[in-house]
């Protein structure tokens, strides 16, 4: 159970209460009002809090006829800026936005966060007000990302929450990926794949070798397939729904595949605007490239969420706009619908007992439902 | 000078020769030896010595008119497959192609290798054969990536020839790096960037805050610029032509960017095939979508090559055709032609020197001069 989360508080009337951080983004609280109004519109069960200044935020609410009744403004004077370090947010933050949304999540007003928000701060303060799951060492960042797969994405983790991660660390990462998949996606059996420079089993660092034992291990009982090694290109491939790596070479991946695929688009770009021919040949091909851009389009995939927590926390991307924001508030709002921060915190506690079962030799079984 | 390599020797009267591994490529001998006659028919002054099973080459040279007189032919009756395992082939490799390639290399009797084999077993002989330059400690692999710099290429190092770098071998990455951009590319002074996880200076792991410190340190005398931590994004940007990182990550940065860019051709495909209307949009689209194949066709920027040892070799890749090697065996032979080689060895002299020096605190001038 979710300290101190009671759904009775956070599901008014039906409704799923989301709160939002208004301050942090690139492009201001306008688009992020402009966001939950997208959210609104399409979805009649999300209600929100939105915290930020009450005299900046009250005109641009007024102005969605979307959101009339919907919203419940919290006044925070302070914003977290992208400049900010973790460590003087934690002093400091208590008067920002970032740090009021929180709040609403730990007193179980809300059932989850979203913030566009320095993701640095948003870890730390975190990790301050709503707490690691028992057991759980380092909290990660996990990513939707596009991939050959049916379901058309992967969740890879972690992307940056912390740069090091030991051979427990990527076990409980494979064990909440896979349950964030199993609750973000229609998936039973997620195949779990450990990232490494090599397939063969002898190949890699120390705690990756340690790691691929202790996974293994689990795999049966937490019904998951483990596909043991998978390299660079799998990420956007199709053997694994998981991809679990430490959170620096995860950090520098996601930004390899965004730049490649930026400087494709600009390269794509370049080659129509080449002739006059080819500006013609573009003007047919429009509907076509727009099929190509909204397949792969990051806004759709908004949002890494830090799993290890007392709650849920989606972090929007900075530059996000509205449409982005939306797609950040809707998979709050999906996680919440399907009770996943509970049903992660009792697959983190039965892998837990099953690592100390297999430490001590005990057969006993550990909790086996479907989470 | 290295070791063992004299100019005139691999110079008959004005030809580089250039040593080819026949086998251990996925499409075997006859791919190679295609490639091999396209290189001779773009350029009149590459020579080869050709290894592998003497009855199967000579056939196949036969029938390429343009390789007549060119080619001398060894035979090597054993071949490295991508099966086996470096240390394997270490003690068993001696009657292989690949050990007889990097042979003529070690005698002087050709001015680089390249091979399409096994790229662990071929780091792992080329070692054994050819020897670490004095002071290196892990040598490199060196891969061109296309990005948006006006050169339309960085060279990224390392992508996998070890998955351990500390501070001085990252160091001794960003000088072989900026040597190798110097000789292969028309830039006098290369924008070295050291990958990490954020730009600013506090964050990422120790031995990068340390080797930071180290390669700012060489930048003035070196001749180099040094542009600080750069992220996954910048691989493909401008604002570096040298990417330093470890092996392991730099590995799983090139994996994904290649498996982003196949996904990206994917999608491309099918949103091009999904209607007639948009089949007819992509008959129109034919050259333009040409024209961005050919800027970022990875058989154009075809050749890892290892930096570090005494002597050139350039890793093809495995699955490389007939274009594919010939644009490796291009590299081998401009790297010849600007005598890089022996410029490499005297910038890894001259940086150990400038470290001992910076150690003891002597100013006595280290070596200067372009390289």
């Amino acid at each position: 159970m979710t300290a101190g989360t009671d759904q009775n508080d956070n599901k008014t009337a039906g409704r799923i209460t989301i709160s939002v951080d208004a301050m942090g983004g690139d492009a201001g609280p306008a688009v992020v009002v402009a966001g939950i109004a997208k959210s609104a519109e399409k979805n009649p069960d999300i209600g929100f809090i939105l915290h930020g200044p009450k005299e900046q935020l009250e005109p641009l609410v007024a102005k969605k006829r979307r959101l009339e009744g919907r919203v419940e403004i919290r006044d925070a004077r302070d914003v977290v800026t992208m400049e900010d370090k973790p460590s003087q947010v934690m002093r400091n933050g208590k008067g920002t936005s970032m740090w009021s949304a929180l709040e609403s999540v730990k007193k179980g007003e809300a059932a989850g966060a979203v913030s566009c928000g320095n993701t640095g701060a948003l870890m730390a303060l975190s990790m301050l007000r709503l707490r690691k799951l028992p057991g759980v060492n380092r909290p990660a960042i996990a990513v939707l990302w596009p991939s050959l797969n049916p379901q058309g994405f992967n969740v890879m983790l972690d992307v940056g929450a912390d740069i090091r991660a030991d051979a427990e660390d990527l076990l409980q990462y494979a064990v909440m990926g896979m349950s964030y998949v199993r609750n973000s996606m229609d998936i039973s059996r997620p195949r779990v794949g450990l990232l490494n420079v090599g397939t063969e089993e002898h190949k890699g660092r120390a705690e990756l070798k340690e790691a691929y034992g202790l996974i293994a291990a689990q795999a049966d009982q937490a019904n998951f397939e483990f596909v043991g090694f998978v390299e660079g290109g799998d990420i956007p491939g199709d053997i694994a729904d998981v991809i679990v790596t430490d959170g620096f070479t995860g950090n520098v991946a996601i930004k390899t595949g965004e730049g490649t695929a930026s400087l494709i688009s600009t390269a794509l770009r370049q080659a129509f605007a080449y002739s006059l021919l080819s500006k013609l040949a573009a003007l047919l091909a429009y509907t076509s490239l727009g099929r190509l851009k909204k397949r792969i389009d990051p806004r759709r995939v908004n949002g890494g969420v830090f799993l290890g927590l007392n709650g849920t926390v989606v972090k929007s991307h900075g530059g996000a706009d509205a449409t982005g924001i939306s797609a950040a508030v809707k998979l709050a709002f999906h996680l919440a619908e399907q009770g996943f921060a509970e049903k992660l915190a009792a697959r983190v506690a039965s892998a837990r007992l099953l690592t100390q079962d297999n430490e001590t030799g005990s057969k006993e079984p550990a909790i086996t439902e479907k989470d």
